[in-house]
Order: structure tokens, then sequence, then C-alpha cells
């Protein structure tokens, strides 16, 4: 068996108090952990935390040691309890400084009348960090090391992500394999607990279902090597043919 | 101004690959942290993580360690790739033993005939622990210490918690006054500070919208006082006026 190419880690920092009081459905998450996945990079974690200057301090004090990449979304916006970027400045030990490049952007954008004060936080960036560009609504991110701080408004976090494509070397992307059958988790658990164990290059995962009043399993298998995915999925359905259970749906990704 | 009375924290630790990979988007979060609200602890921070035993180890003993209440989700099914329950043991340094209320609930569930070595794994409990009710699917969720280990199918999870007010003894409830117009944040940023300076009890924060063409903005309020949530209420309704804006909606909660 082929050594799998070393995957490279991701960890993603959501900032907001609006998503841990169950007001907002965070709407990034899926998006991010697909988006890395095709550059080659695992999601391994994702951390919730309010808008607290303590909490993102040392929360991305912890993630920036632990994982090769760190992307945050939120509270870079104008108003008071956007925080985000002078508490990634604190936890660098940096100034947080007018950044005239980012000024201009929001010159240009709102007009010498219209950019207040609260409106030129948005161009105080951590010094040493270079500018995520906005092509949205101007207000820039910025990567400072490891850590990429980006606005939490999905239309602006995805055009940020985009244009971070050559900034980020992952692995080999991450591939799947995802077949759907009329079993229950408990009936095909001890074979598919084999069939891991016959793979341990792939990651295999169950996902019950209740569908049509039937109960139902969804197995997902993500590689690098698109050949052992594939035979690996052969053996699978193969022992689902042997539990009585026909697959129902199968996807390639 | 009367000291508000302190919050019980909370921490929801969600376990599971498929959220991270992108396949799925997780459904509990917001249910959780408004029924939190609702019993008075505060939803401080989510961690999402993968079937990892190291990882799940790690944060189960970092979260307890910082925060009242500790719940977990997913990972307690019958597939090889549950290993929660096993890996919150771990993280207590307790063992993994056959619970014999737990087994004889999913006796019942299935009879001795279709209660195989899968669906027995879901019985093994960490010892000292006290049994979770699933009146769903009749597998346990269970409690150690101030860790509640829960079911990741929202039905499931849903039951489990209703199960739990009367183990979860929270502060007062928090309530919220919400307020929308149709002005931008870069326009009420500046006195919205202020107001916040005047309301250092209350949580008040901002979050732009973008409807029918117009850029908006959408204030909430979070406290447990509510004489002093309706006077800032009335204050925000007044410097929206100043600006020029009109509140668009209005709730209470």
């Amino acid at each position: 068996m082929a050594e799998p190419a070393p995957q490279k880690s991701a960890c993603l920092i959501i900032i907001g108090n609006e998503l841990l009081s169950g007001r907002t459905q965070d709407q990034n998450l899926t998006y991010i952990g697909t988006r890395l996945g095709d550059l080659g990079v695992a999601l391994r974690e994702v951390r919730i935390i309010a808008d607290v200057e303590d909490d993102i301090v040392a929360t991305v004090n912890a993630c920036r040691a632990a994982f090769d990449y760190v992307f945050t979304t939120g509270g870079i916006g104008p108003t008071h309890d956007d925080i985000t970027s002078p508490s990634v400045a604190k936890a660098f030990g940096v100034a947080l400084r007018l950044d005239a490049e980012a000024r201009a952007r929001l010159q240009q954008a709102y007009g010498d009348a219209e950019l207040n004060q609260a409106r030129l936080r948005m161009a105080h960036i951590p010094a040493g960090a270079t500018l995520i560009d906005n092509p949205v609504s101007s207000a820039p991110g910025f990567q400072i090391g490891n850590v990429f701080v980006m606005a939490g408004v999905p239309t602006i976090m995805q055009a940020m992500l985009e244009s971070l494509r050559d900034r980020i070397v992952g692995g080999p992307p991450l591939r799947t394999r995802t077949v759907s059958v009329y079993l229950p988790e408990g009936e095909i658990a001890g074979p598919l607990a084999e069939l891991q164990e016959h793979y341990a290059d792939i990651e295999i995962g169950s996902y019950p279902f209740f569908r049509a009043r039937r109960l139902g399993s969804s197995i997902v298998m993500r590689g690098t090597d698109v050949a052992r995915l594939d035979g690996a999925k052969a053996e699978l359905i193969g022992l689902m043919r042997d539990l009585g259970g026909e697959p129902i749906e199968q996807a390639n990704g």
C-alpha cells in the first residue's frame, strides 16, 4: 500500500455572539470545508467563539500553533462589537495601525464625506499583515503569519477565500466515494469495521438516515488515492449485497 | 445599576468528520444555543472536531475544566467510527463497561436476535456515568461529571436535552430585544458604541443585512434585566430616528 501524501491541516475560527445564542445559523463552514478539501487541505477543527478579546487572543494563539492554516470569519466590520482585528494584533504582539492601502480602498468606495471614524476602523490592520482583497464591499481582510482573517458575510468571505488560492499550498485533493443502502447501521457495522481495517489509508464514515419510513446508512469514504477508493467502494457494494441490501445511491466526489 | 446575576457557562463539542469535510451541515447548534439561553446558561464556545480519539480526549478535558457544562453530540452509534464513549471514558481516566440498564433497554428495543455485537457497543458506558434517556431509539446517552454525551441525530438529541432540564441549573434566562433599520452599520456605529458604554450589563450586537436592494442593520440586545433592556431599546429607536431611520422590525424574545 502506498503511503498517502501528507495533508495540510486547517482550523476555522468563527467569531460571533449571534451564532452561539442560536439567533443565526453559520453559513460558511460547509463552503470552507469543501473548498479546502479541493485544495488538499483538511479542515481538522472548528471553533465558534464570542466577540470577546481574551477568547479571540487565546483561541488564535492555540490554533496557529497547532495547525498549518488558520482561517477566521466575522468581526471585521465598523461597529463596536467588531474586535477581531485588534484581538489578532494582540495575539501576535504587534500594533494595530491605519493601513494606507486599506484606507485608499475605503476612500474610493465611500468618498471623503462618508468615510467616517467607524468605517475607518476597517482600515486598521495589524503591523506586518498583508491585505486580502474584498471585491464586494472594499473593506479588506488580512493575512498575518498562517492566520487568514476574513469577513463573516458569506458572499464576501467566498470572494476573499477565492483570492487566497495561490497562498494556500495543500497536498493532493481529498476525493470521496459515497454509497447509500437501506440497511440499518447496526447490521452493517461488523463488516464495515473489517473493511476499515483493510483500508487504513481511507477514512470510512457511516451516517444513518431515515427516509420513506426506512432506516438506511450512507457510507462515505475519503482519501487521496482514487484507485484505492474505487477498490474499497467495490468491496463495500459486495458486502452490502451479501447482507441483502442493494445500493440506492452512489456518488463520486 | 443592578449587578446582573451570574450566568452559567457551557461549551458544545460537536463530533463528526462529516461536518468538517463540508458534506453535512450541523443542525443542532442553533437549537442547543436557544434552549440553553432559556435555561439561563450561556453557550460560550463550540468546538467541532473529528472522530479521532486524541482530539476528543484533549478537547473534553480542556472544556470540562473551563466551563460549567459541556455537551457533546455525535459518535455514540454502533459503527467503528463511533468512538465518543470510549474517548470520554479515557478523558476521565475510567473504564468503559457494559451497563446492565443500557443493555436491557437495547434488548427490549431489538430483541435477542438483533442485539448483535455492534449494537451492544451502544450499551458500553464509562464507569460512574448516569444514563440519559433516549425515547426515540432507546440507545442512551450519558452524563459523567459536568459532561453530557448526546446523540448527533437531531430528533434524538432534542429528546435527550429535554430530559436533562432538571440536571441543568442555570442563572436567570437571557432575554433579547431586536430592532432592524435601513441604515448601514457604518452610519449607526458611532452612536451605537456610546449606547453600549451606557449599558455595560447588556450585550449589544450589530448585524448587517441587504434586503430589497437596501443595506440595513439588525441590532440585538441581550441581558437578564427586562427593564434595562426596554430602556436600551427605547434609546436605540430614538438614535435611529435621529439618524433618519425608522425601525422596520422589532422583536422581543
